[in-house]
């Protein structure tokens, strides 16, 4: 086995810091980065990303989608592929991290091999996903479900806040939206699909852990919910008298935070959103709309977790004699990762770290859209504070060498395939 | 002693209902019912209420800042007054009873005794007062504290809506600004305020009563508070390393609503405004600014039960390592009803009701300007389900019967002073 050197590792490590501030430049906003699907600054990022893939002796092209696609031929040129990367898009006011690195470590797999003038039994493709956050059609993984055929028609029509629609968008990117099923790839290439990302929350820092292998993605149920009561005057109404839809709305934040905590380490649930009306400073509410998002590795979990919230709000609200009412506006299922890829990272974090950490997924990730048509694995890095999709969002340049040490031994194991 | 027939108590209560009805119409709006200071509506309200006095005998006269008044002599033409009344002024989008039922059923003790061709030891005036709600210049009791000297200089240049100040308001209306000081009158003249209203909250309909004898209106204090956290994603924090300002805010509405409960039944406190940041259904929390409203009839039962609820929210914070501040914006002191006052309404009372109800008020009052210079009592009138400042308000002609039966047996007690 080819063996991967201290100074080789820390040299690529610099390398993928510094390939990520030259990305993080190329940004629609001067003062924040933003860089949107089928935008100016996409076909910047492609062209760079590109010439990095050609550099490293991949054959490089670019999908129907605007998906950046490089391979590197195993030993047999028909061999199937594993595919690794994640996504080049960015949503508003960004981080450089989210994505980014993913395909810039990803690169150095490849460029390992290419160095030592090495081949696998298989292929390896990189991809750099054209859209994963949605931030300009205001629908998500847009590159991962064109890849694995599940585009639907009419989001050619979608229109972003300017009024351009993605057929339009296609266009002007020098794609042509006829063309769009053609991204899809057959089942049969592809072996298994690889994605190494930042962890984008504190579970790694907490631990002390550079590395950690995903277990799952988590599934989430967002639901909007309503508490009414009886609006009154604050100084005129007894306490004993009331249907203070807000005080309900409380006791039902508050149970949730408690049943949650006692229900799974692995689930989460958040009231983001809350709207109380008349919202007046000397009126008793009357009114209370909030949003309850729930998420978890595990469906049944999620829905008798679930379960047990709204059973809640309706003794709160039975007990004092108010209604309540909620609606389920998404939902999206749990995507276990794949075992035998969970084995091959856990492999290539055993080389560089002491502890295997096995922790799921809470963001949405491409490998939600790739797992309808191939095994998927991910590799998270720990990042600062657990802080994502904000200007503040960082990691060292030592967890990046650990990272790519890391993915190089996962890929590796391919070798005896 | 000249007495209360029951057909006469009957046909006076019919005509306030009626003269309610009439005002009603008076209204600045063609669909809400609102009547604002210095308006058209006013000075048309103002002549009508002139009109109902100078039939029962008054002496009238407008003051400097709009109110109306009328006096109806006692036995001896120098004697001082007893001064009845209530407010001829709505909020916006009112409701018909608020103020005005006060003014008429004050017009009924003096037309009583203009039938019955009687005079007191004391003399009887009722006002028309020209501003309580505030609504046209956001100041309250703008016509009680000119009467009591309380008129601040820099009131004459506060604008409306529009851009038009009091003082152009008063010249429009007839008025010179410059002798507003003028309206208010000597402490000798006046020996006591006795104030009839609807009570704007639930206490007497949920006690089968129709009147109560006020022994107090309530004091307040508002606050404007803040819990800061820190915003993060909702996917991606596990519940126990969060700093939910939504959940920390939740945890201390669950609290001021139990601690106010067992402290003291005539305490009440509100949080009824509430913003949340940044508000996204899949972000955590990190920022909530929430007011509290907290009223009762002892200054010093409000300040101790103030004190443990700003204590519960620091507690609070400091579980949750966040933070927590509150800023005092608004305080006025409790306003006690002078003991001999609810003495005599509570004798009126009993002539009509078996049970004397003594309660707060928890909305303020014209009273609490008076307070200042003389002694003040007030006697309630139930309306439906406590709903006032709203369309909704009602209440019955039978309560009507018994409010003026109360509150010419009230007045009558003066014939032994």
């Amino acid at each position: 086995m080819i063996e991967i050197s201290s100074e080789y590792a820390e040299s690529v490590a610099q390398r993928v810091m510094e390939r990520i501030e030259a990305l993080a430049k190329i940004s629609s906003d001067t003062n924040a980065m933003t860089r949107v699907y089928l935008s100016k600054e996409h076909k910047q990022t492609n062209i760079q990303v590109e010439a990095w893939m050609r550099e490293i002796g991949m054959h490089v092209w670019q999908d129907e989608v605007g998906n950046i696609c490089g391979r590197y031929e195993g030993v047999d040129a028909q061999a199937p592929a594993i595919l690794l990367g994640s996504h080049l898009d960015t949503v508003r006011n960004a981080g450089k991290y989210d994505g980014i690195l993913g395909v810039l470590t990803a690169l150095e797999v490849v460029a390992f091999l290419h160095h030592h003038n090495y081949r696998l039994p298989v292929a390896i493709e990189v991809i750099g996903f054209a859209d994963e956050e949605g931030t300009r059609f205001d629908v998500t993984l847009l590159g991962s479900k064109a890849l694995t055929g599940q585009w639907e028609k009419d989001w050619l029509e979608r229109k972003d806040r300017e009024g351009v629609s993605i057929a339009q968008a296609l266009e002007a990117f020098g794609l042509d939206p006829k063309n769009i099923m053609q991204a899809q790839r057959k089942k049969e290439e592809i072996l298994a699909y690889l994605e190494l990302h930042i962890e984008q929350g504190p579970c790694l820092e907490n631990d002390h852990l550079a590395l950690g292998v995903v277990t799952a993605i988590n599934g989430a149920r967002r639901l909007m919910c309503q508490f009414k009561g009886h609006a009154g005057h604050a100084g005129t109404v007894p306490m004993q008298h009331r249907k203070d839809a807000l005080v309900a709305a409380a006791k039902w934040i508050v149970a949730i935070d408690d049943l949650i905590q006692k229900e799974d380490p692995n689930l989460v649930a958040t009231v983001g959103y809350l709207e109380n009306k008349p919202n007046a400073v000397n009126v008793i509410s009357g009114h209370v709309t909030l949003s309850l998002d729930i998420r978890g590795p595990e469906d049944t979990k999620i829905d008798q977790a679930l379960k047990k919230i709204l059973d809640k709000a309706n003794e709160i609200a039975n007990d004092n004699a108010m209604s309540f009412e909620s609606d389920e506006f998404y939902r999206i299922q749990a995507i276990a990762c794949d075992q035998s890829l969970q084995d091959r990272f856990a492999y290539g974090v055993s080389q560089v770290q002491s502890t295997t950490k096995y922790l799921p997924s809470g963001a949405g990730h491409d490998a939600i859209a790739i797992a309808t048509r191939w095994p998927v694995g991910m590799l998270f890095v720990r990042c600062e504070k657990g802080i994502s999709h904000h200007p503040a969002e960082s990691m060292t340049q030592h967890d990046a060498k650990l990272a790519i040490q890391a993915y190089i031994h996962t890929v590796l194991t391919w070798v005896d395939m």
